[in-house]
């Protein structure tokens, strides 16, 4: 016998999580496509060439690859910005730019798999891509505001920042300054010290970036925010200290944050010069990459997800009364269907002494609203009895009764 | 500069081929639910040992699998089924039973990848498991043939058999028989006699099957499938060559095909061992897998798709006529968008000399049906200008009525 079990970091959804992964993902595809993104889909494997290299000295070692029964070096996706640069590269005179795509799509990193981070886990992109304009980058926030809004999520802050004001800094000086608003100044001061910068040079890093004032870029941003509705200090602000960790950042960056703890749900920003490693074109674009898990597990702390979720799809169990009964059963069950509502039939065993028990418990378990029960008494008067789990209330309709009283 | 390419038998989705199966997914998805499956979602990943053993010697040759950075071996997905059985005995005190989930995601099998065959595709699976009846069986069968009359096939077959009637035969003679409608009786005869069977016996073996009688099971849920309204020889039929390919089967087997030119769109059948190989405990089960490929080449052969989903999903392009009108497109762009209507605004360079030209080629490159423009003169009088892009045909709006004909 083989133990059943997962890898650690890989998780299961079971449905009642399953629905509201796909409740978030259904919300997610109706903004994006609100504000004109378009869906795309690449491959789980890549040639392991397309991938490694972008995401800094820790993204290699992080990820997922192998060689494949050919002899090919493969690696899985590590997330979806790289493979868009690979197909904007590879179909780049079939497309009209702009090329606003979304991507929802799993992603997998070999991660230290505590305080719950996981090796397998969805992200949600939107980039857009062939211009470099304030607009592009509004409108990308915009979209990923809009979204949570959306998703039920009230207090909300983009923190925008300009990756050049960073200048020829080494990205693992880069990554220690990102980290300012979890460890402070003392922080990131001994952590510059640690990577191997003087100690000075370090006091004074930190002293400068924490006063400088927004670039003549994030200026513009700021005013196309303010075009598409957002407000500054309200729906967004500028924050020097913003960094990012991924490698192939050039421009603005940002990155969302919900007010109860000020902890990212997700980031992205201006990369103009990724694409340029598949292709000798110059391409500009920008992105955001929803995090899905930490969005998940925010509304669950928000309580934001509507109750219907917590009840299953299916409306109605019809339940079988007896053999002789049966074919009524089924009867309608299919006319139920027929008029497009979710409905299951007790596919269990019947017992002949008190055949609807274990069946009510069955729709009980299952979070399902209502129970139809046709006994010799309703098949005589061709009725049909609607139990209501919640309330335990009864109640007899015909056919037609039903299926509008169903329908609502 | 790397090579942009993908790698043999994975595919890119770009937006207009994303579009088609995200409606493929939907359509499958709503009639799952209305049948009562509950949607789960299993890692890409598994413990080597959990898959592999499943799918025959075939199988494990075809599987991707490799060391991970811990050093354990590890397999990609190769079917939907064993994952579930692997949940069912991980799980099995949480879930009531019968349990009834859909599973829709990629699997990944290193196959030849002539004739249309890829290396990554999508199952779309539906299963129930913890029963061993011939309702649960035709539920199955119905909720597949109703799947594919939602998405448009008017003439479908359901082929089924018992796999019982081979008895102990050895697998790779099951194999062969398979074939039978590809290579008719002399080839499988060869196939049997090449494969180690004695010339005798093999003849004997396919003339004894061809008319041997459905079993009593079969007889059971033929009974019960017209119970569910199905119609024998129209809806379904018995097929006593049908083998099908997996390991796994234990008893009904089907396979469901379409007339056109009688090849298979996807299959499934009872499995009531593959549970007990996770859990001491014995559990029945039966599911059918749609072949998401077959489906799709199949419904672009037939024309199967609606006429919308060839233009894009935005509904209209908001064109900027200059910078100075440039807030004008923004807050219309906006209020289309807070009244649930597609809106893309033009994010391209704005030319001073035919600003619209480039922007209405755009639109018609991206099939975006409406161009709305706002230049000085709709600017001054308060008017919106769409342009219908097929017929080329414009009309002037204010805010409200331009509001109410997009939404229609």
């Amino acid at each position: 016998m083989i133990k059943p079990q997962t890898l650690k970091g890989f998780r299961d959804f079971l449905p009642a999580e399953a629905r509201k992964r796909q409740y978030v993902i259904g919300t997610l595809k109706s903004v994006f496509e609100l504000y004109g993104f378009e869906p795309l889909e690449t491959p789980v494997l890549e040639y392991e060439e397309i991938l490694t290299g972008k995401y800094g000295d820790e993204g290699d070692k992080l990820m997922y690859r192998f060689e494949d029964n050919g002899k090919r070096r493969v690696a899985m996706r590590y997330d979806q910005t790289v493979p868009l640069a690979r197909v904007i590269a590879q179909y780049q005179n079939e497309f009209s730019f702009p090329f606003k795509r979304y991507q929802i799509s799993p992603v997998w990193r070999a991660e230290n798999t505590q305080k719950g981070r996981y090796r397998e886990f969805l992200q949600c992109d939107i980039d857009t891509v062939g211009v470099d304009n304030a607009l592009a980058e509004a409108e990308i926030i915009s979209c990923v505001v809009n979204s949570y809004k959306n998703l039920g999520f009230k207090t909300l802050l983009v923190e925008i920042n300009d990756r050049e004001i960073f200048g020829n800094l080494d990205s693992k000086y880069i990554a220690a300054i990102d980290k300012l608003k979890k460890i402070r100044e003392d922080g990131v001061i001994r952590e510059l010290i640690e990577k191997g910068m003087d100690s000075n040079k370090a006091n004074k890093l930190v002293e400068e970036l924490l006063t400088k004032p927004p670039t003549e870029k994030l200026k513009k941003l700021f005013t196309n925010l303010e075009t598409l509705g957002l407000r500054e200090s309200v729906d967004f602000e500028y924050s020097p200290s913003l960094a990012r960790g991924l490698d192939y950042y050039t421009g603005s960056i940002f990155e969302i944050v919900y007010s109860n703890n000020g902890s990212s749900l997700g980031g992205g920003g201006r990369y103009d010069n990724l694409i340029g490693t598949f292709t000798n074109k110059q391409f500009s674009a920008v992105g955001f990459a929803v995090g899905f898990d930490r969005t998940i597990e925010a509304m669950e702390e928000l309580n934001l997800f509507p109750d219907y979720l917590a009840e299953s799809a299916t409306k109605v169990l019809v339940t079988i009364f007896s053999d002789e009964l049966k074919q009524k059963s089924v009867d309608i069950c299919s006319r139920l269907r027929l008029r497009d509502i979710n409905t299951e039939i007790y596919l269990g065993e019947i017992k002949e002494k008190n055949p609807l028990e274990k069946q009510l418990k069955y729709a009980d378990q299952k979070k399902i609203p209502y129970a139809l029960i046709i006994g010799p008494e309703e098949a005589e008067k061709n009725e049909y009895k609607l139990k209501n789990l919640k309330t335990r209330e009864q109640s007899a309709y015909n056919a037609d009764q039903l299926i509008s009283f169903l329908r609502k």
